[in-house]
């Protein structure tokens, strides 16, 4: 093994090795280090025949047996073990070398590490994986951020190792710092608000309707078939579909409390930042917590008893009233989510490419959708719209939605279901479209037990009235 | 002026120069400082016959004129001008003196500079106070954090500034570190959900309903009379009937943007944290941001045209289920604000005592309300349940007022006005009271891309299934 293996991949629990594999299997050499060896010993011996793998048992063998400057995946839990690992390498590190982290790190963190590492001359790549372990074998989708320059030096390894859609891959140059991280993390809260819509509309059909997992199961393999058509629609029907050894579905033997890991809290709490209306990601997360609480929800149906729903077999309307509200929901959630790409790149000076994002999101990555096309040809396009809810095609579509959006929503806050996710996107929907609202009465409470001012529709600039002194209006500013 | 101050006031803005005020009036004898001298001027010239200040023009003499140990309320920005007054403080006070920084600082900058105050035998105590202008001249509501020697000292001067309900004063020592202002931070969160109810009640009447805002102030007078008495329904009223120089009413003419200085953003991010399904003053944060967005808006109500709602004049019965509506859903805000100090009390060791919150939130603050002694007597009965809306008093009102909650929702949707705050707060509501949700889909479907593993109903341990290999089920953890 005199050649120098072209990429080294630093952590081998299952997305690394996988990572590793793939580069393997696409012809890079691949050097591989585990802290335990025995990991590493494993992966050669059950995929070593793969491809041309550089196994390490020491770090500067690691980092020795790649060819400069030496591009360095590292694959560990995200947080303080990110640090840990960049401070092991970095006394092994020549100039110009790349660090490329392809966990979930929180994108202020890679900023920082970003800077840290330009400083000592390295270089730093804040990379996005999605596709969860089989995305990482047979191709994901890769946001890498960093500098354009680092990003040259990996282009031709990682293009080849994500997933392709119609000749493409699924790999772009993101932009600088942190930018491929945050995308990444929006892409986590989008995927959230999905799962979030299709749990509404699988316990509208199951409360509601009464219907069995298979039925509902068959009602989800048929909407795949449509503008629907998605991985995650997909999963849903095979998931209901499966019956487990004891004879019944397996769904109904799960217990109903969702687990997370972190990056649609982050998502959320971004938005909260950046100031963008990020409802729909923002209640999915919440019924994460809600659905966590059993304990506390099993006392609640004690002391606040409900006959159960009497359910009632649903109408072809029925069920395409339950889809069209599904979609009409997810053009809000990835509305607010493209919102929040667009206003973080703006204020972080990114110069994010949406089309480019949307493109990259079309395959290996758990959102992948058709749809997803619809979104790229509108921001390729460049139309001026400021919300992809006014681009014409989701346009049309969220207003053919509407109606039925409106019974289902009322049909499940009648029957006592809920569904935080369709119902905060329709309000969210509902308060867009209005050049009017009330917080002109907000703005008025705020000056009366504030001062905080108000402007006027009449005239240009702020005011305060005295209220509770002589109830005259000042002019504060111009 | 041979005697010393009992308290300095440095900032003299105007929450500084009210709380100054606020202490001479009580008979304090108060040393004030302000970077620029002409605003101590303009205090003394105007209001030094209220009580016994020392004003002084250098801060050495400012600190030399107050009592050892000297406490002294800093009422500066929040953010980085707090840590710039400590550091020119620092080199003027002797051991034990107590720093007390009376803003809207964040709780985790609390934590820190408590720390660091302690480390340098200085005292900090951070105090959210609550009551607006006129609130911190005539009584505010005061959370103070600290240590409780720290606050010992200052209890005689706090406890008689602040406003005073049934003999009992509005200040009472909240716990260590930061404590005081997170407190006074979810008491700003639950004061956007209680506003944005009110203007979601205000936008029914108005669009759904067609009154005018004469008419809506008559309603919301009435409403005080009663269970939703308080501050805000209070001053609503008044700021409903206010007719300008126009002669017309000023609301009309006020600009329906909302504006936000962060903490009822940080409220929801530290929610988010915590865990806590925090979903109606989050709803109501994000509302402001898309009132905010006023020409977004105005774009979208052109590409989203709607016909007009038609208005049709409300029945007594129509108008009482908006109160039930409001009602309802202030309980469940109200729930997860105190969820939210409770998991945060357990959390951080800060033993923070609920039914002392609700004590001093009864006067003095902006959530101000009879309802409050209601929590309070929940509280103070330390009943086991895990939720305001367990007890008693408030689940006897939910219960009753839940069809009427059901219906106004129902009337929203269909009417296409926005109701986030109503209608998440009913979402969670009806995500509260089931011991089975259908979140079980959502781990099948977690478990499916990321190997994210689930539980089951039928026996302990953790499971995953091979989906896309034999699709059996393996135990991976006991």
């Amino acid at each position: 093994m005199a050649e120098l293996a072209d990429i080294g991949v630093l952590g081998l629990a299952v997305m690394g090795a996988n990572l590793a594999r793939n580069a393997a299997r696409k012809g890079f050499g691949v050097a591989v280090f585990n802290r335990h060896g025995a990991r590493t010993d494993e992966l050669i011996s059950q995929y070593g025949s793969e491809g041309r793998f550089h196994p390490a048992k020491e770090i500067a063998d690691f980092v020795a047996a790649i060819a400069r400057p030496r591009p360095i995946i590292i694959m560990v839990k995200a947080g303080k073990p990110v640090d840990e690992v960049i401070e092991e390498l970095i006394p092994h590190l020549d100039e110009g070398d790349i660090i490329i982290d392809g966990g979930n790190s929180l994108f202020t963190d890679t900023n920082r590490r970003f800077h840290y590492l330009t400083e000592k001359k390295l270089r730093f790549i804040g990379m996005g994986v999605s596709g969860g372990e089989e995305g990482a074998l047979e191709g994901p989708s890769m946001m890498p951020g960093g500098t354009l320059e680092a990003y040259s030096r990996i282009e031709p390894i990682v293009t080849k190792m994500a997933a392709q859609v119609d000749g493409e891959p699924c790999c772009t140059y993101i932009g600088t710092e942190g930018s491929g991280h945050f995308v990444k993390m929006v892409h986590n809260g989008i995927e959230y608000a999905d799962m979030q819509l299709i749990t509404e509309a699988y316990d509208l059909f199951k409360t509601v309707y009464g219907l069995d997992a298979k039925t509902i199961s068959d009602i989800f393999a048929e909407w795949n078939k449509g503008e629907l058509n998605s991985y995650l629609i997909e999963i849903t029907a095979a998931v209901l579909a499966k019956v487990d050894s004891t004879g019944k579905p397996l769904v109904d033997s799960i217990v109903d409390e969702a687990e997370q890991k972190g990056t649609g809290r982050w998502t959320a709490q971004s938005a909260l930042d950046l100031g963008i209306p990020l409802t729909s990601i923002t209640e999915a997360v919440f019924a994460r917590a809600l659905s966590a609480r059993r304990a506390g929800r099993a006392e609640a149906e004690k002391l606040l008893p409900h006959a159960p729903v009497a359910a009632r077999k649903p109408s072809p309307a029925d069920i395409e009233a339950i889809r069209q509200a599904l979609f009409a929901s997810k053009i809000i959630a990835y509305a607010q989510g493209f919102e929040q790409l667009s206003v973080a790149s703006a204020q972080f000076g990114w110069k994010l490419k949406l089309d480019e994002l949307a493109t990259i999101w079309r395959g290996g990555c758990i959102i992948r959708a058709r749809f997803l096309n619809r979104i790229r040809e509108a921001y390729k396009a460049g139309g001026g719209a400021s919300n992809l809810v006014l681009e014409d095609y989701f346009r049309d579509a969220v207003l053919k939605a509407e109606p039925a959006w409106r019974e289902v929503v009322g049909l499940a806050v009648a029957s006592g279901i809920p569904v935080p996710a369709f119902s905060s996107s329709l309000a969210y929907y509902d308060g867009l479209r209005r050049a009017r609202g009330p917080a002109n009465l907000l703005q008025g409470l705020r000056d009366y037990f504030g001062a905080h001012t108000y402007a006027r529709l009449d005239k240009p600039g702020k005011f305060h009235t005295r209220w509770a002194q002589d109830g005259e209006e000042v002019q504060v500013s111009s």
